[in-house]
């Protein structure tokens, strides 16, 4: 059991490689504070698609070969694929993963899902059963509005508290060899549920699940906040962040250093209407591969925490009086700052 | 890569053992013909809840907690949790798992969940990643039918193809030492999709996806439908098996001999009224800890393949014209025929 430190946290002993990382998204997150970053910006959210649902597979399908042609790979050199998103039976990501004919994980992790994505397709990779894997996560704005909340049409009215759900696609390719950020522990979570019935803040009901896994990382590892230089959750958005930090303060560790969220580098709250930030699974998969992941290549970060949090409720389950159960899934990802040839 | 063998199969080098295997039924399920090998048959398909969902959930509940204890241990020795299930967002899962507390991974491979989660999690064993995980699976008769197709009280007339979701959750603890039977490979399945929209036939649907698991175990092995004592699909039901038989022999392969279907094992059709055959996540996941598992404990059968079958369908999807993409994840499982503790 070498590979395990403490009682949530794998390190690897021969950390696998993010090979590439690729970002196609809509025209929203186009124009937001990441402009220029992102591999693809679709100008129509339908993406030449008929229904909002089709639009997400094609993200998904476009998203993932983008990733292995950036790896340079070929399709046939993936082991596995490892991906899931919001929709019903994960619907995106089946039918955008359908041509691709490669053995397929189908995961559900909420807006957890590029954390467990990256999680399990790494430890496939470390433990000798894939050369490479595809990990990935999508959403979709008006597709996720229509399943969980209101029709678009009805222009209902947003609290402050609300988030945007990211609409876009984010993939990694993991390999064994090759040069590029280095995934060396993960610290998957539990699921914390304290109580939180407002799904028009779900910063808050996921605030909980995120210091849990970073408490774990945190007493595993015997590390501190500071020996990271970045540390990232994935769509808490600007409240479920403020919560993390006082929640962290109690529990001993000064986060307001380093401590951002990828729900709120994506969008300019204030000139995008996007409230709370960003959300959905999409959130901190295009915000890491076309920000932090090019912030690793360059050297700018050498050291971060990438946790994407997930909100794991439906609406029946909401319908039926249920709260919101949080998951946060923790990698720890470095590179010394040399150029990538990704 | 020696752990590998052709392109889709992953052989261990040293198989994880399944220490235990536990299945809990609703009444339907208990009165077949597998009445008497269930763990505990729950008299009223609700199970104590006020809904069909959250009686899911108190099946997904008991059922790993009992794999668990029958296993010798405790939850806290479990390192991950690997299940899923048919219902939006996995919630018969999430929160029948809530409580318990260990890291968890949310699967989504429709009916071939159980595949899944045993294979990532003798993965996770053999990897060294952890010691015991959970691996299981679980769907509801009142609540598929409610999400997927007719109110029940509709009362809905059934077409002769269609198949009866299973009611209840089965799982498995994959430890890395102990006694039982091994895990000794994994031939992971890609989307497969020839176009069947019939959503009251998904043994069609699911048969292809099942061939070309078969057939990629088979060419990566060099082995025969002969080298096992039983070969079980997941919920193919009697005209999806009929289809496989047919397809193999196209590909070579006699499958006439050592090959049935977890739906078939698991009602009587023709007494209990339910047409093709069980379905369902908890289809194989009950059937392979109830009469497969004990079989192997017994000696009875020596070496089989377990392969849980899915469709990949959602309402959204089927309503907007798709046809039902199907995958299978195939998992050879043998056994000395000594006598297990558990």
């Amino acid at each position: 059991m070498k590979k395990r430190v403490g009682k949530q946290t794998v390190t690897f002993e021969t950390p696998p490689t993010i090979l590439s990382a690729a970002s196609v998204v809509g025209p929203k997150e186009g124009e937001g504070p990441l402009k220029g970053k992102f591999d693809l910006v679709v100008e129509d959210a339908l993406h030449g698609q008929d229904s909002w649902e089709k639009a997400e597979s094609q993200f998904v399908h476009d998203g993932l070969k983008l990733a292995v042609e950036k790896a340079g790979l070929r399709i046939e050199e993936i082991d596995y694929i490892l991906s899931g998103d919001l929709l019903n039976q994960d619907s995106g990501t089946i039918f955008g993963v359908r041509e691709l004919k490669r053995p397929f994980f189908g995961l559900f992790g909420a807006c957890s899902t590029m954390g467990e994505s990256m999680s399990i397709g790494a430890m496939l990779v470390d433990g000798g059963f894939a050369s490479n894997v595809l990990a990935g996560a999508s959403s979709h704005f008006c597709a996720a509005e229509k399943q969980f909340r209101f029709p678009l049409d009805l222009g209902a009215q947003r609290p402050p508290t609300a988030t945007w759900t990211v609409t876009g696609q984010g993939s990694v390719v993991i390999g064994k060899e090759g040069e590029g950020p280095k995934i060396t522990m993960v610290t998957t979570g539990k699921i914390v549920d304290m109580g939180v019935t407002d799904t028009m803040n779900m910063g808050a009901a996921m605030a909980p699940a995120a210091v849990d896994a970073f408490v774990a990382h945190f007493k595993d590892t015997g590390k501190t906040p500071e020996a990271y230089d970045c540390i990232a959750t994935g769509d808490l958005g600007s409240i479920g962040r403020e919560l993390v930090i006082e929640l962290m303060k109690k529990e001993g560790y000064d986060m307001t250093k380093n401590y951002t969220d990828c729900g709120i580098e994506i969008f300019d709250a204030e000139t995008q209407d996007t409230h709370a930030g960003g959300s959905g699974c999409a959130c901190s998969a295009v915000t890491f591969c076309a920000h932090f992941y090019k912030q690793l290549q360059s050297g700018e970060i050498k050291k971060m925490l990438f946790m994407p949090t997930g909100a794991l409720m439906s609406t029946t389950t909401s319908q039926q009086g249920e709260s919101i159960p949080g998951i946060a899934h923790l990698l720890a990802i470095e590179w010394g700052g040399r150029e990538s040839k990704c």
